[in-house]
């Protein structure tokens, strides 16, 4: 049977600053990236995430980031593989601890924002990656863009990996998806972008922005938290998988 | 027979600054206090801090400060008991990352600075500490100040706990150390430092700045890792300690 | 005639993360208090919220407060005057940057926070930081809590001031504020809060909850800038002034 | 007569860490880059480095670097025009007023590390950078690599600019400097590096490592403030300079 987990990312308020509606959106996914402090989130939130996780039943992962706040991690930072090694392995440990305090146990480790992408295309920071995450505990998932550098070096390293695909993104012919400058970048309509996912769970295909199929391997959906149409978008998605006999299931779960 | 752990503060280094002779020091001490990236230490420092302990057979701890890079932790920063709980576990949990990576044990967690001076002095502070430890790992030692309420919160939740004396500090008649701003508070004379150690760890008494003879708990002593002395006072007081049929052993081993 | 500046905390804002309603409350205030990038404000949001008070034809001042960003710089740290002084030196000069770039002139400087009610006690503190405004531009006004060591401080090295008071909290026989965690800290009726600023403008005095007028001086009202009230409070206040005969202007202004 | 500048990073302590010998070089420069608290020094370091450049009657410039205090502000960070347009803004501000307190003025700004790199290549970054020195103060000195994208943007806004070269890194043939990596980026030898100065000054070319001369512009020369040989280096480039018949004064003196 065709299974898909949905992940979101949460817990990245911090200090007196709100973001996202974490508990609104977590009843619709079934993993949470949690922020750990570099890019968003701080030591409260991410205990009252990790418990608010824990209260509705969905997997827990580390989203770590670049040491950048004021940028919300999203801008790049020319790091060296031993950094990304170092900040993935101190941001995983920090939001553990939280898990462990509260009594649940980790699933995952999704990188965030600018780390995020740089992985995809990068295998000397990928590798460190995976190689942080692996020597922490060798049980957690490694989540990266499907398809991308970072899923190789968790592969190659031992790691279970989950291959992330996004439904409101378009896709290139590569595999990589369109740049959001680009103006046909983002999927507006939510019925198109259910129907993408939809056909990469079952078919393992996606329509790039070039007119050709090609091949796409989706284990986790990335859900967005905020936004005015996230809870909208969220409960439809998860309808839609279900009303089309996919289950909707966190990566991690039997 | 008698025995006494020796502890120093380490991975004090941030990014391009350096603070602290770890290397040389590592040789004389049991116990690594480890900063955390808070206060000072940066994830790349308490890796290599962390593999160096491992190599010199030391035991490793966490050592959890305030928020306060600018003033090294040694502000007094008015935090809520959950705020320190918060702090703790972020902290303790990133050290363990590193700990885990590195393939050893973490043996037990010493605030610094102004934290480990407020709770001292404060019941809920100490508790909240005490269950932050407790929660993400319930064979951690609590180190404290000695006879303070951070080792009596310890106690009471269940946790080993290390009562904590100072060599180069004189004490008052509460067993409080003499404030840094009284002329008496330090001990300059190595071979006086080294003698109201020996006496505490034999006799179980300090006396006092009243000159009355007070109880005081030593089972383990801060040894300062940096200023011109800090290697030759290490050497010498372990050294008197030896001759004075003392075993220096980590807090944690048989 | 009587009069009364208006001022109101903005540009608290933080990379992603938004607080406060600026656009919206400008029109009703007449000084601007701007974060300065310590316990919240970057370099953006503060060249933004310039610009939008000199387009508001509202005064600018700088408010700086505590390094604490997680805090929101409303937790006490133990700093000495110094630290004060370089803290405000620093922030000041920060915002004046932007206040030129933009073709604007500063007005005045507000402490936030912790900061602000610390200096509000301490003697030391105020001269430090009246000091440091008066270095850097003597012509700037320094606001203070009505009759605090804060405005002495700046009396005393010949700056200009302002009292400040606060339309909805309580006012305690000492002329302190009544202490935010007494249940009758708060003044909730909108209608019994203009009428304490409108009693305390014209006739300089304020009942204290022990039953007794005191005399308080009022050059400025501290009117907030979120919560859902906001809005209605800050018209309401400058309506009811206005109807009573009030002129509301700057401190700085003619 | 032949002139050159010698200047220096100065004041990138930091709390409790220290770096460099600010007050045994100053002796021996004409301008002092001061670091403004984003990738070194912190309130007081910037003060007591300004009194400092005072007392040695040496000129003062900003040193505003990107926000990466951990990264020394070495590691490109990909900053959109506005962004740096800001950070320069808030940091020349913050630096001034310290320059303000201590009744000095103002000579110069040069970027420091990687967003000097950055600026170097990027005409659009170089133009925020030099709009954000124009419109806090025009008469402020642009410092940039000699020949590079920032001196050239400086000069078309209208800023006096000082082309600056290096006494210990070698050229290519298109002017830019050696990249580090490469085995022969470092002159070692001082007489050498001092040679290759004094023909810059004098005659306007450097030999590229391609072997054939280029034009070059040297208004001031970068010396470090840190590093065992730094003192005996600035000693003896000041001393070979005069020697050679070459004025050693800062860019904005008479």
């Amino acid at each position: 049977m065709y299974r898909i987990d949905l992940n979101c990312d949460l817990g990245e308020s911090f200090g007196a600053y709100t973001i996202g509606m974490d508990e609104e959106i977590l009843p619709f996914v079934t993993s949470a990236n949690i922020a750990c402090g570099f890019h968003a989130g701080d030591p409260a939130v991410m205990r009252k995430t990790v418990a608010l996780a824990l209260k509705n039943n969905v997997a827990i992962g580390a989203h770590p980031g670049l040491p950048d706040l004021v940028g919300f991690g999203r801008r790049q930072l020319d790091i060296a593989p031993q950094e990304a090694y170092d900040l993935i392995v101190y941001q995983l440990g920090a939001l553990a601890a939280f898990v462990k305090a509260e009594g649940g146990a980790m699933q995952h480790v999704k990188p965030h924002g600018a780390l995020y992408n740089m992985a995809a295309k990068s295998k000397l920071l990928s590798e460190a990656i995976a190689e942080a995450v692996y020597k922490v505990d060798p049980r957690l998932i490694l989540f990266g863009l499907s398809g991308s550098e970072l899923v190789s070096a968790g592969e190659r390293i031992g790691l279970k990996t989950a291959h992330e695909v996004f439904a409101d993104r378009t896709y290139q012919l590569d595999g990589s998806l369109t740049p959001r400058k680009q103006p046909d970048a983002l999927i507006t309509s939510q019925e198109e972008a259910v129907r993408q996912v939809v056909r990469m769970v079952r078919e393992g295909k996606v329509l790039s922005r070039q007119g050709q199929d090609i091949a796409v391997k989706a284990d986790t959906v990335c859900i967005h938290g905020d936004g005015i149409h996230a809870l909208e978008f969220a409960r439809k998605i998860r309808e839609d998988l279900l009303a089309g006999g996919i289950a909707v299931k966190a990566i991690g779960k039997q």
